[in-house]
């Protein structure tokens, strides 16, 4: 995914001069303090992990990561941006020097899209020196942290709909941007279409709709609204039958478009009982090809309540974009390790803040391998510091991402969809409970000597 | 606010070439149907509202409405869109030529930025032909149930903070153009800056920073840091005093900085405690000017359980750009009045979905007022259709935000931060209780003769 298309992109919403200004402040500040300081240029490998996955969720997704290396592509501070930083005083000239020229040009390593991970999995790892990695820290949280919170919940809700497909509809209930992020992530998770127009027209991702009530009020009738649908969509379209008596509705909708309905839509009420009784009704008019859509505030629990119920696809909006009650991950963005002077060739010292208040930071740059049992199944996620034990060496879990400032892992966003498929199959049965629980998998911290 | 600085604009990231991809594809099928039934010039009215609070909230804020300008100006169907929609077959040849010369041209009234709002509150009113509105549903509720999610949460934190100043500094939690507009919502609701320099760059808000903790763990010592730090910006610098033993940090960092140090950032352990603790040893170093900072995923309530701490400000991240607990609105989009026929003269008739499964709808064009006592507090949300009672001409909430298209309500964005105080001072003093509580005021709707 992310191959952009250079000729679409030039009208795209999503496509910014630069992300360098998704930045937070004191990121420029502690730049210009190790600038001045002689520090900058120290060696440095920033981590990105999570201390804790969401209350009760059994496993995290990785998403975003397409998106991080095009944020890290693209961030160059614009005379723009530096104008801005000048006039603010944020600061000062050594520093303004700097940041014009700056073009990342470190290594990034990391989870592949669409893998599973767990507290302590060193999701994303970020090497060059101090300065260059220290400010990309906001910009790599915010995408990961979004994206895979979405990613967690869609997965939920491919779980709970055991193979009928889900449409992402939660456009309306996010941020405009984050939208279309949104998207993306639940199409890694799992969904197969968007009703969001610009993440298909940005990711490729396949687009569908339905109708509103506002078309069926419009019209004089809602034989009217459906016999312009019809006449312009063609029978093959999905007609909203709730507006006002679900029964009758779906006469009319038989009636005017005949048998070959593509698919009736229905947004209220007791779902459950209400897609029966559709179905019931489509069957007798010899509608059985006639697929049922549902829509109206589902989340993973709902969909998993409807899976006896006739229902062929499944509309998702405000739980989907939301994260399903967790709409961020928590994942910090950490230094673990720093040459212990300025000598290019100066040793890494492991290093991390002290404990204090329950926030535990490991020192040390990771591996991370899913250590598996004679059938496959995962156990434990192992993180370790120091030599990879040579038992584990073909097993590892992040893979290079960027090297030397480029992006040497972009794919299609289709393989980040199956690739999760495959992590989540590799998981014990219980991960997919849907049933608050525990981390599926502990996490074991080897040691080794740095 | 919202007053485009063009120049700046240029190198934006926020800008983006058009919104008219932030459209759920429903809309432009609803919109190809409609031409070629011949009902899309239909005079219609849609309506913004919100059927409920977030479970326990007391009111609600309104805030985006001035992105909402930009939005509808901005919303052209530019040639890659109209060639995606080609490709992608999402409408046919006419409405691709109908969309190609979109353009609003329609009338917008609501709320303004700040104001509260409650159940049933009609929040925005899209007034043009269906053709014109219809497609503007998805970039609208975007916009309005985002940044009211967090204004709301603003406020709360604004009113638990009690005057003390609070940072914004939750970009990294969010997608990383949502928490452009979230630092934009948090300064309506009352936050006095944020760490996001995208935000102040985009809208003027006053950008802040501390430190990390990487840049204590990049020196070999955090004397060597705190020195660094000292020596770049100076002794007013805010130094974070937790990497290792605070104590020990806060006596190294009046050394350093000496007793006129800026501030002390504490950023993990028991707030309450640390602070009186470090307040205690700041002024026995003779540091009493000093402020102490604090952050560590502090919401309304842990806010205002630092009250009597003492803290001279609060940096806020997750809990904020997440609305503490809510981060949408449920805000919808709906048609409440449409001309009778095709004649541009012909009458509005209000139209409603049927209730079914507790989604009220109101049908007719509404106009709202807030009724107060003798001492100017509110005491209801009046709600009403038809003529407006002539004691309540003077009183209505709506106010003019476009006309034919253009906008003609900008205004600073401190007028909406204003507002939104004055708003909440009107209410009855149970409407700033944290606690989960019923809305502060009752709607009571005024049904005339439309």
């Amino acid at each position: 995914m992310d191959v952009t298309n250079e000729a679409r992109a030039a009208g795209l919403p999503v496509t910014v001069p630069s992300t360098a200004l998704f930045t937070d402040q004191y990121e420029l500040t502690m730049l210009q303090a190790a600038l001045r300081a002689g520090t900058a240029g120290r060696r440095s490998v920033f981590e990105v992990f999570t201390r804790r996955l969401p209350e009760g969720r059994r496993y995290g997704v990785v998403a975003g990561t397409g998106r991080v290396l095009d944020a890290v592509e693209n961030f160059r501070f614009e005379p723009a941006i530096l104008d801005f930083l000048r006039e603010q005083r944020v600061v000062d000239e050594p520093t303004l020097d700097w940041l014009a020229g700056y073009r990342f040009t470190g290594d990034v390593d990391g989870y592949p899209e669409g893998e599973i991970y767990f507290p302590g999995s060193p999701i994303l790892q970020v090497t060059g020196t101090f300065a260059e990695c220290v400010v990309l820290e906001t910009v790599i949280l915010s995408i990961l942290n979004h994206d895979s919170a979405v990613a967690a919940a869609a997965s939920r809700m491919a779980v709970a709909a055991a193979g009928r497909p889900l449409i992402e509809m939660g456009a309306r209930r996010t941020h405009e941007l984050a939208a279309v992020a949104a998207s993306r992530a639940a199409y890694v998770g799992g969904f197969s279409t968007t009703s969001d127009l610009a993440a298909g027209f940005r990711y490729g991702i396949p687009t569908a709709g339905t109708s509103a009530h506002a078309f069926t009020l419009l019209h004089d009738s809602e034989r009217d609204a459906f016999t312009a649908q019809v006449e312009s969509m063609g029978a093959g379209t999905t007609l909203l039958v709730d507006t006002y008596d679900v029964a009758e509705a779906v006469r009319t909708a038989v009636e005017v478009a005949g048998p070959g309905l593509g698919a009736v839509r229905i947004d209220s009420g007791d779902l459950l009982v209400v897609a029966h009784r559709v179905r019931q009704q489509l069957d007798e008019l010899g509608a059985r090809d006639t697929r049922i859509v549902v829509t109206s505030d589902l989340d993973e629990y709902a969909i998993a309540s409807l899976a006896a119920a006739p229902v062929d696809a499944y509309g998702v909006g405000t739980q989907l974009v939301t994260g399903s009650g967790h709409p961020t991950c928590s994942m910090v963005y950490k230094l673990v390790a720093r040459a212990a002077g300025e000598d290019p060739e100066a040793p890494l010292v492991p290093v991390a803040k002290k404990s204090l208040g329950g926030k535990l930071s490991v020192a040390g740059v990771k591996w991370a391998a899913r250590q598996r049992d004679a059938e496959g199944i995962a156990e434990a996620e192992l993180v370790g510091t120091g030599p990879v034990p040579p038992e584990l060496a073909g097993h590892l879990l992040s893979v290079p991402l960027m090297r030397e400032g480029r992006a040497v892992a972009r794919e299609r966003l289709d393989a980040a969809r199956e690739r999760h498929v495959r992590a989540r199959a590799g998981l014990p049965l219980s991960a997919t409970q849907l049933s608050r629980g525990e981390p599926v998998l502990p996490t074991r911290y080897l040691t080794g000597t740095a």
